[in-house]
């Protein structure tokens, strides 16, 4: 009663962690199929104490496949979505490629569950359901429990993101670069555009004409479609910090009326997928070092905003590859198979 | 025609950058009495060539001086102020204890320049001058040219605070706990409340019963005091990131009625202290490497915030031993004495 899981770009920051939850959650895998780029053909990984060959992606690779879960970039699902649902394979795809596209359920398992089954073929959907992008899986985290009680008018969001977000070889080049920092020595950045030891840059996805970032329009857009509600607008800026893989957001959140700060707290305590941390006396709230390899947002120092009506403020951190990526692509393909 | 000048707390990280910043001024010092506590006593510092010997602060220390630059904590301020006003000496204050206090002028030199000279006993003032909070020094130097222009209504600020706002033993704190990390050793934080290491965590000012910490409320108390503008509202989120001398800050702007993304830019590229830094092309706003060391707060990314009528995104960055905190007040002292 298992399924045959293909995982794209398996030897990834993201590829490494779908194997990881996969194995945690015990999810029905009766067959693995672990694909690569050429380059990264003949690695071998471990899945639940045995040892599997990374084999060059092709088209002919879904074949028999139920799910595959995709990590290798948009240009990689765009050129295999095909070959991928024409063998009958639901896709879960973590890249942007199809995210906006109508027709592709655009999925957070604790806001919008039942999107994920319209994605199947047999129920007469795309066969792909679209993994969203980490910043928005962790804002709606949190900002949906409170939008269910009291509908969000505007949302200024500031981020601090993780080397995670740009792969395994950003990650790598933050501490490369950090050590070579503390040895005096140069270091010449060689996957992200500038210095990355002991500094910060707006977030390098692409610039728009409208002077914000792909990364911040993501926020806005994905956002109103999971929550499949226009009027929720969101603005904000994204800022890549010299963190690992946790990527941390500063919410300040316009609500249509009042809501207090006790409901607010009562709201997000029982959340799923949402753990409240703070001790108020020592000042101590979630932090990336709490939040990196645990499977739920961490929410805290929720405040009144006293310039300005019905508004609060509110601080998110969650795993930038795991809520971020592979655990809620994981969730979806659960939700979807397993629903 | 000098002054015989007194650094209170002269080892420290400002008290290192307040001799750079009269000699690269060329400040008309004849004089110099470097003062510290009695652990830091004996210790020698170089001032136009020639080495200064600490001696320990005592309530003598100022007899004769013209002017005394404190950085040694709010304590110590409080503790010397009378001695320091008694001797005739003007004292330019870069800790809290005077900052909210009514007739203590609290001075940006680009904005209330005015203020400064107020300060001095010949005019029968109070004989001290508050160097503001250095986040809100940064975000001022953008703030008020825009507000000259079209009063701001209400700001949402984010900040990304450097190591040295805590002083020198959290920026050495920052770089042995980093190295500790990758050298895959334990480290036990000793200045700083929480792991900082490739980590971040919201401001470690004390926390109030509104649930914002002093730092927060400071942003928005002082800059209404400094604009002498009570309608000028400002909330924000203050975050200590692991980087070591230089602020950056998120700032969401609503003002009174509509300014153009291109008059803000004009606004600012004219504005003293501020320099334009962006090559949109390139995704290149300005960063703390860019800034580290510089007397100008660097803005960039101005961006029109479709979510609200009359608001703008601005992106800002300043060095916090320099314009946030050691430069600063030196330019007040000028102000003051040489205005």
């Amino acid at each position: 009663m298992g399924f045959k899981v293909a995982i794209v770009g398996a030897t990834g920051a993201v590829g490494v962690e779908f194997l990881k939850v996969l194995e945690r959650r015990n999810f029905p895998v009766d067959e693995l199929v672990l694909l690569a780029s050429k380059r990264s053909a003949g690695t071998t990984l471990e899945f639940k104490g045995k040892t599997h060959m990374v084999t060059e992606l092709t088209h002919g690779s879904f074949a028999g496949c139920h799910l595959a879960l995709f990590s290798a970039g948009a240009s990689v699902s765009r050129a295999y979505r095909e070959s991928c649902v024409a063998a009958g394979c639901l896709m879960v795809d973590n890249s942007s490629a199809f995210r906006m596209e109508a027709g592709v359920p655009l999925v957070v398992p604790e806001v919008n569950p039942q999107q994920a089954r319209k994605a199947l073929r047999s129920q007469g959907g795309a066969g792909v359901i679209a993994n969203p992008n980490c910043t928005t899986i962790i804002a709606l985290l949190a900002l949906n429990p409170l939008h269910r009680a009291v509908p969000i008018k505007r949302v200024v969001a500031a981020t601090y993101q993780a080397a995670s977000g740009a792969g395994h070889a950003a990650m790598e080049e933050l501490l490369n670069s950090t050590r070579a920092y503390l040895d005096g020595k140069p270091y010449e950045p060689k996957v992200l555009p500038f210095p990355y030891a002991f500094n910060l840059f707006p977030h390098n996805s692409p610039m728009t004409a409208s002077g914000y970032c792909e990364e911040e329009l993501k926020l806005a857009k994905e956002s109103v479609k999971i929550l499949d509600d226009p009027s929720v607008k969101i603005t904000g800026t994204c800022v890549r910090v010299p963190v690992l893989r946790t990527h941390a957001e500063a919410l300040n959140i316009e609500f249509t009326r009042e809501l207090s700060v006790e409901r607010a707290y009562e709201l997000l305590g029982k959340a799923p997928g949402v753990t409240v941390l703070e001790d108020r006396a020592r000042n101590r709230w979630p932090m990336p070092v709490d939040v990196a390899g645990k499977d739920d947002v961490y929410v805290g120092r929720l405040r009144k905003d006293h310039t300005q009506d019905n508004t609060l403020d509110v601080w998110v951190v969650g795993d930038q590859l795991l809520k971020g990526a592979a655990l809620n692509a994981v969730q979806c393909a659960e939700a979807a198979l397993l629903g």
